[in-house]
């Protein structure tokens, strides 16, 4: 099941020059699947990402963020490797040493130091990796290489996920065309503090040395972190921009110009493949947008919108398309704001008016609350009646599919 | 369904002296059944309680706060009345002319004052509550009046509740025995902050003034506080316990030897009402004993011990009997203990180690995993190696049978 999920089609993937991707079947959980993904960068290419706050964060995240550290001093990075069937997490000292095997195979069969090299795993958590066989899958996905895999790539990266999650975008600058594609996976365990599980975005781009990684930490906020499916957040949590600068679009400091786009331009691409995410949660039947406003920080916002988000009681009442909205109430009380004043507090149902100060919208009428219940895509507002400050988080609904996906995930 | 949940029988239920019970069938979400309790305490009786954190806590919640803070002032507290149906909550001010017109009706019953009584509601929120039904319905419950109704009472407070939750007990004290009864309602919307919808406890014993109030709060915490289901704190949570001073056993101080007997004996009893409330969890086929040791403070041995009880994958496989137990370290990881070293945690499933210092304990073997997987009572231990702090924690597992129970519960 998913929520009208677009189905991402080969032509629609826009290549990005100096960026390539090859994929093969390396046999890790289940026989005959794509579970195995490299993806290599043309020289002077720049690499950011953001990953899980998750304290038993997996192997190769460590090793990502030590081979990010470090970029440049044995070389720039050059290539990513992902698996998907193991998340390589609590794994513990063997753990990492696979992470490290990993990258000093691939290193090999491309002629990089292992330093140039970033790790990615995402499936089960508590369970060896089974490092033989990537190791010896590797040169297949290598010899497949090329800049027109993006729905390949999509492929080999889904667990749970329904489908394939991608997207391309092309935007104007004044110095030229920019082109980004992206891709993603995850449908479970998704919590916004960091939220996708893999995220990948590459454009042809170029950014002054330090300017994409801040720019990357804002794509994130503004996309993989204001999404949530059940609270979870997971050990192997990564996303990760690349900028080949292969454009003629190069992008010296925030002031410049064409800053302002490229940036808008990831963000709206970065949201969409998130909401993608969302779209394919878990036995998802409804896209709910939680716009929360009025409120004094952003942070209290965020709480609320959590609080909802996270309610087994709101995601069960809509996923039976059944308007019990007191559940929503019940929700921002105890979202955490200990001096919140309930009778300033107003919500919509879509663009019905439910709850006025604090209690039920005398105008309310069950009919009209049952009726925007009915929609695939639904948005609750609240207004907190308290400040200026405001927060959106997109989730999904909790039916009986999420149960039977994560009761049979291992079998 | 619920987990090895005892069937209250009447013989087993003791009454109080001083303490009587009275029920109607008010009709106010459904005919034809017990939905009106009213309980009324002898002159000279103590009354304390603890209520719901909710910022959106319902109009009844509200008034018995503040009728407990005035107790005395226009007489002891004498009598309390709960409906099932409606929660009262969500209602603005209209719900709170509703609670004080309860009051108001039953005091003229009864000969009180209003002051002396406290309101209770659990049910659907933000619908106006039934107010015709209930003051129509009153003096039924009062002609019912009698010290052997409390099967007949914890069967009027239910609402998806499988079955009645009750049980009793007698503590022999220096000055003679103490008698106590206790009954809880509730199965859903239940999280660790003030945890039960309702629960009463009623006692002979007496107490001299202020004692009980500390009391109730220690009783609650080690109790009803420290349960959860899906982690959605009630509006309308309510934990009372009443003094009726008509035994020999009159407890003057903390200091008192007989304080530490009745104490505990409270403690026990309100756990097991605790528990019964997990065990008739919303669709639960498993109770979950989640205990932490080796924590620098309680309140981070809570923090993991609550996102553990909370995550939706940990609770779908359990319901599963998938011993997935990567899904828990995940859940440590992301509760929150920002300096946790992951190298120091231990985890044992039952009797079974599964991760030692951080990663799969090399000894483990999925079918021990498997074997503790089968029963229907499961204690998980986290030992987080950094102190000496502990906190346990219970919860249940996550079933279809919760989806379908709150997708379908006001239809």
């Amino acid at each position: 099941m998913s929520v009208n999920l677009p189905l991402p089609q080969k032509s629609d993937l826009k290549p990005i020059s100096g960026f390539e991707m090859g994929i093969a079947q390396a046999g890790i959980k289940k026989a005959n699947r794509k579970d195995l993904l490299v993806m290599t960068l043309a020289p002077g290419s720049q690499v950011a990402g953001v990953f899980t706050l998750n304290r038993f964060c997996a192997a190769p995240v460590q090793v990502c963020r030590e081979h990010l550290a470090q970029d440049g001093r044995h070389g720039e990075i050059r290539a990513l490797v992902v698996n998907t069937g193991n998340a390589n997490a609590g794994t513990g000292e063997q753990g990492m040493q696979h992470a490290l095997e990993t990258c000093a195979a691939l290193a090999k069969d491309l002629k990089l130091n292992p330093e140039q090299i970033l790790p990615f795993s995402t499936g089960v958590i508590l369970e060896p990796l089974p490092i033989g066989k990537i190791v010896s899958a590797l040169p297949k996905a290598v010899a497949h290489l090329g800049e027109d895999n993006w729905l390949d790539a999509a492929e080999a990266i889904m667990t749970t996920d329904t489908q394939p999650k991608a997207c391309s975008a092309t935007v104007q600058t004044s110095a030229g065309l920019v082109t980004m594609t992206g891709i993603c996976k995850g449908a479970g365990m998704i919590h916004p503090n960091m939220a996708t599980m893999l995220g990948f975005i590459a454009t042809d781009a170029g950014f002054a040395p330090g300017l994409l990684t801040a720019l990357t930490r804002e794509v994130a906020d503004q996309s993989f972190n204001a999404i949530t499916i059940d609270g979870d957040t997971s050990t192997n949590d990564s996303f990760i921009i690349m900028a080949t600068g292969k454009s003629p679009v190069q992008i010296t400091s925030t002031a410049d110009a064409n800053y302002a786009i490229v940036c808008d331009a990831l963000i709206a691409i970065a949201k969409k493949l998130a909401q993608m995410i969302v779209r394919d949660g878990e036995g998802a039947t409804k896209l709910m947008t939680i716009e929360v406003i009025g409120g004094k920080t952003v942070e209290e916002c965020r709480l609320v919108a959590k609080a909802i988000a996270h309610s087994p009681l709101v995601k069960t009442a809509f996923f039976a398309s059944d308007p019990n909205l007191g559940r929503i109430l019940a929700a921002i009380g105890y979202a955490g704001i200990l001096d919140l004043d309930v009778g300033k507090v107003q919500m919509w149902l879509g663009d019905v008016w439910v709850a006025k100060d604090g209690g039920r919208n005398p105008s309310y009428q069950e009919a009209d609350g049952q009726r925007v219940m009915q929609e695939s895509e639904i948005t609750i507002k609240i207004d907190l009646g308290r400040g200026t400050a405001s927060q959106t988080l997109w989730t999904c609904d909790l039916s009986h599919d999420y149960v039977s996906i994560n009761a049979d995930y291992r079998s």
